[in-house]
């Protein structure tokens, strides 16, 4: 299996883009992408979205982003794994260059959300749920989640303040991102006041769903030496599912697809978690945030919320999460978040992250999440 | 990069299944495949789907099937690319096992097309045209075909009856194919007398949507001789793209994109289109046969409709196509279609096809295309 790197990224700022269309967003961050890996064009682009169909009757994105971001003719198509799309797309771009058919691959994750309000959003952020046994009978994404929160909040005594320094750490992180879409500070205190989306997630605890487009230049180790002062090695890809419903889950509490993700990625990249300079996580909810953080190995079961309460997880603590916002404050750009976590890990690797920066990264661990964890996609990048 | 071959396959019947669901029908051809591999799992699965966004409120196809279909845990995701979706997804597969990150990959297609009626269908199927440029002023797949074809008529000096061989021999081997959706026989001149759907595309010239599922197994070349009898090599897979909208193309009636990934497949096969025993193309419309001939080297151009008129097409005849009834006969169970090619390409290849066997089959050419030819995936399949 031949190695691979990433040797350009690319990144539009995540928000609400009314007046771009979804082929514009991604069309700038496949250019900035090819621009910063100093070449014009790529043998295949591999396209991670969620939700194109609901959100812009738009589907065939392969071919349409490559006509129209100038590289008409070559091998293109979509992946998709609800939320974890990008993440998807990243392993496709991943198997083609390791696997020697492809020298150079664009990756790209796009999504189109803002345009589509109301319960025409929540119908189509429902399809990323079991259509049958959940969305039918009324769960979302969002309530779903809440029950996950419940029970953990529940199961270890714990008061909605244990997951108050999830958002104030990817708040604090993303107001020194340009490209975050939220970047106001959460006060201490503030988190227990903020209105309730589904009890007993509110809405400073839950990631917004935003328009974005976010791409990476991926090709061999070998080549890539040649090519730019600074590449990323992409030392580990693995993906891994569980059901869906969380009704079917024999214990609510684990993340099992993470959990096997993160380990099969440990073993692939020959680390430790200990081992891991920061953690891009999906921290959609930050009941998302704890649980991932128990499922990759940094925390006991049951103690991942307590990470967030003694700095642990800041730019300077053993594990820095979210270090450019995360979901819940550079937003989420749903299909996109999973290539938005790799740019983010590549700017930490090259020592390129600024404000935000990891003192010393060597390694980057990103985890992207489909639904509530039925799919896991995690790679791990080091420099 | 490791050679990859075909263990398994399987498939369920192709017509309007009101009583299956999509993950049933799913299920249904991942088990057959890996009974017909010998197998009880895979180590991935990737789901080739165009529609169940809007068909059936359903994304993150790739960990709801692994679930319902007993593989909860693997590797799994969905891969898109309209029309090609089947395709695509075998590309991925094929990427998989030959990078050496999976030893057994399942590639399933499926769709769920006749639960959607009306203009809803029409809405939905419309998301593989360009939604701004195509879809949005009343363009539909139909009608742009309708426009080719017109095209294709005026420049070459032809009547409706020059493509009335390519339904009538679709029909015919779709007579003998018990999965096939129509089994009933086109008599010559009926074709002229039916009804029109977008002038001159009638009744007849157009494949029929419909509900299906077909599934293979790949693994490496050097396993699948310790595990089957008859494995098929895959010896070539290739993507090529074009613009989605016709008005782009500076030559409506040449297929780029089929061409030039059929160029591929030739050139990593190293054969020529003279060692093909015979050839799936995508019959979506009469003309996309004649033009898919053209464009893979059976025909100079223009000349694709003539190889309709003299039995070069049947199954005794100089090329083979459709020898299952093609997406006109077996029918068009649009995201899954690119399996059905592969796995009725395998039975050729296996002598196993029954009475449309084409005898001494050695070498199958496979060719699924999305939306117009805007996407091309060709695959060679080798006995």
């Amino acid at each position: 299996m031949r190695e691979v790197a990433i040797v350009g990224i690319g990144q539009t700022p995540v928000g609400e883009h009314w007046d771009t269309s979804l082929r514009m967003l991604a069309a700038e961050a496949v250019r900035a992408a090819l621009q910063d890996a100093g070449v014009k064009t790529a043998d295949a682009l591999y396209v991670g979205c969620g939700f194109s169909a609901p959100f812009s009757s738009q589907l065939h994105l392969g071919a349409l982003v490559a006509d129209f971001a100038g590289l008409r003719g070559i091998e293109a198509y979509s992946v998709e794994a609800a939320d974890a799309s990008g993440g998807a797309a990243l392993r496709t771009g991943f198997l083609a260059v390791a696997s020697g058919a492809v020298e150079t691959a664009l990756v790209l994750g796009v999504e189109k959300a803002t345009d589509t309000v109301g319960s025409a959003r929540i119908q189509a952020r429902n399809t990323s749920l079991d259509a049958d046994f959940e969305a039918a009978h009324g769960a979302t994404q969002s309530a779903l989640a809440a029950l996950l929160m419940r029970r953990y909040m529940h199961e270890y005594g714990l008061e909605l303040s244990a997951f108050e320094g999830f958002s104030i750490n990817a708040h604090a992180n993303g107001s020194r991102n340009p490209n975050a879409m939220f970047r106001n500070l959460i006060k201490p205190g503030s988190f227990a006041r903020a209105p309730m989306v589904a009890d007993p997630i509110n809405l400073f605890d839950g990631a917004p769903d935003a328009d974005g487009a976010a791409a990476v230049v991926l090709t061999t180790v070998e080549r890539a030496a040649d090519m730019v002062p600074q590449p990323v090695r992409l030392t580990a890809s693995a993906v891994a599912t569980d059901s869906l419903t969380l009704h079917d889950r024999p214990d609510l509490l684990i993340l099992r697809a993470a959990q096997q993700s993160a380990a099969r990625a440990y073993a692939q990249a020959g680390i430790e978690p200990n081992a891991v300079s920061l953690f891009e996580l999906h921290d959609e909810y930050t009941i998302l945030a704890a649980l991932s953080l128990e499922a990759a190995g940094f925390a006991e079961r049951g103690q991942g919320w307590k990470l967030a309460q003694d700095g642990a997880i800041g730019l300077q603590g053993s594990i820095p999460i979210s270090t450019f916002g995360g979901l819940k404050a550079r937003g989420n750009p749903i299909g996109a978040t999973g290539i938005y976590q790799a740019v983010e890990a590549c700017l930490q690797l090259r020592g390129q992250a600024g404000d935000n920066q990891v003192s010393g990264a060597r390694t980057a661990l990103i985890q992207n999440l489909g639904g509530l964890g039925a799919t896991a996609i995690t790679h791990i990048l080091q420099a």
